[in-house]
């Protein structure tokens, strides 16, 4: 939930997604810091373009969505919530909705950098990532409830990745958890110091962009593919996923690299 | 399991389950403590009309379960399924079955105050209550196993909230495991001290009840209807309850208030 | 991924898997030490059929998955791999996927003892087990990433055993995990000192052996009936489940035996 402060400059919308790549590893950073990084229906739009235009860039491999500021993100941008038709309503979700897709539709995998807040659809959005690295003082939490609109769009990612319990327990007392007990839910990876986070999230950047770029693509598009389906119906697409994987060159390749004991040479870098 | 204890009181069946009304929080109480509160077809029907009574009671928003005695409850009354026919075995778990959808049907949050040992439909019933507060000496198991019985229904809640191996260990083993491990596999939310046990409860009953009913009522009948959807079906259903949500004059006057930074005031207390 | 190393008893494969049978309790073991127990095509149509066969025999009613060398199992045997056609490619993974579908189809409980590495397939192989305890320096991972060939078979068992983020984690980075955090994520039940891990097996074995086969056999199979299932048709089938198996005499005798205080004489040893 954002903060109520009015700030001309995003108003006016300028500034408030920045994408920057170097080398394999692009970020898409939210930069509105002072009011707390709202999901306005701009900033979401700008996400998603922002995600789909890197996911096409040369040569990356993996995604960062990070901030700016001492808040990962308060979640929606309410004043664009308050008194208007149930289609301007409809259309928050529809385009937050979208912004979640995207995350798992770029073929590179997607690391969320949670430096502070991450409240509401900023949670969401950080469930909903690939992989996530906190801030140990970072916090967590759907306090919809609070406001009178419970987080029923977040608990879709939330209480698939912590479970019902613990996602009951979020949604229905609107408190927050920190960043430990978000580790240990299973909603982040890992917790580090503040001033280690960039360092963090770069080492497992540059971990996930050792691989072979059709090889994180295949993987990730059959995740998403086979996590709700049936095991039966799981197993029988996936099995055709990883045959067609190894024939591809980069498969061959690696393989033929571990048996001969030497490193391999990606194709597709 | 039910202890083999013949209770003349308990035949008759005066007095298996109790309500109270204090404000916001009703309480659904068994109260059969000296036979550690069997899960009869008599006490399952009354709870699940007391359910639904306390849930159409003016102005109540939460409702906790909780047990009198040693034990929360030991399981069926297995005195009621030997020698009897199929038709009557189907129907302990049909009245079982309709006991447990309705903890999920009620509009207001339920909350197991588990205050001892939580054993079989007693397991289940634990693991269907939106939340749950365990004093800390409880214990939790499926061990029908070992009665020749496998705790197959049970095992519908309970591998839901604890996983795959969990859940099989419990099922397989029959072994018990304590409220320190249940809080850690998700099965409850917390364990406290036994003489804190009431005071977390209401506690936690306090907070849930500072939302607006509406808004509960939503995100609870919001929250079963997506869990066990494909993501993209959940997303689709949840954005259009988030918005319909937004468009209430709680969400409204939530909204404004934060954006106000007031304290809300609900017009569905 | 196994060792490139030759061997040429394994290329004559004769000796990879063998089975014994003490008592209630059968084992079929991975004997290729030396190459870390590559789960060749042969291999694995070997356990499969070890798997069924065992199923088979009098009075076996638990099943233990070991292994020997200081690998459980280093996944499939690349060397089969490498320069093939799709069709040969589809047969390892619709062989590897039988031998999975053999571990849930078997009646009796199947326990992995996970004595050392289990990569990839052999990941698959624990989180597909119905239970599993691991030596303490045991480690678990998912590396198909480092080679061009994404673990997207691994994933069906592996992503429903820890869940989203963690499964990610393994996928995409190709990191191991030891077997305090296999635990702690749920992928294995329990780890202990390499040393007492055959007994804790054995004892583990026992334990579950205690119940009635029919018990066994009816429970297994509902578990995986009902987890793919959602909540409502779920208890629509496990409570038919129950109902009829509270009508096996081995339930009625677990029933009257529990009512009477006494232990239970099974029908179904």
């Amino acid at each position: 939930m954002a903060a109520p402060v009015t700030d001309t400059q995003d108003t006016q919308v300028p500034d408030t997604v920045r994408t920057e790549i170097d080398g394999t590893v692009a970020r898409v950073v939210l930069t509105a810091a002072r009011r707390r990084n709202p999901l306005s229906i701009t900033t979401m739009r700008r996400v998603t373009a922002a995600l789909r235009e890197v996911s096409t860039a040369e040569g990356v491999r993996v995604i960062v969505v990070a901030s700016e500021g001492p808040a990962f993100s308060a979640g929606h941008d309410l004043s664009e919530m308050v008194d208007r038709s149930l289609d301007e309503e409809r259309e928050v979700f529809a385009v937050c909705t979208e912004m979640m897709r995207a995350v798992h539709d770029v073929p590179q995998p997607v690391i969320a950098a949670v430096q502070g807040m991450a409240i509401a659809a900023g949670c969401q959005l950080v469930a909903t990532c690939d992989l996530a690295i906190a801030a140990d003082h970072a916090v967590f939490g759907t306090p919809g409830v609070k406001i009178g609109l419970f987080c029923s769009t977040p608990m879709v990612a939330v209480s698939r990745a912590i479970g019902r319990k613990r996602a009951m327990q979020l949604l229905l007392t609107g408190e927050t958890i920190d960043a430990a007990t978000a580790v240990e839910w299973g909603l982040v990876n890992a917790a580090v110091p503040a001033d280690e986070l960039d360092a963090a999230v770069t080492e497992l950047a540059r971990k996930v962009a050792d691989a072979s770029s059709v090889t994180l693509r295949i993987g990730k598009e059959a995740f998403y593919r086979q996590i709700d389906l049936s095991e039966d119906d799981a197993y029988a697409e996936m099995s055709e996923v990883m045959a067609t994987n190894a024939m591809t060159c980069d498969a061959q390749e690696g393989m033929s690299a571990f048996l001969a004991k030497r490193p391999p040479v990606w194709q597709h870098r």
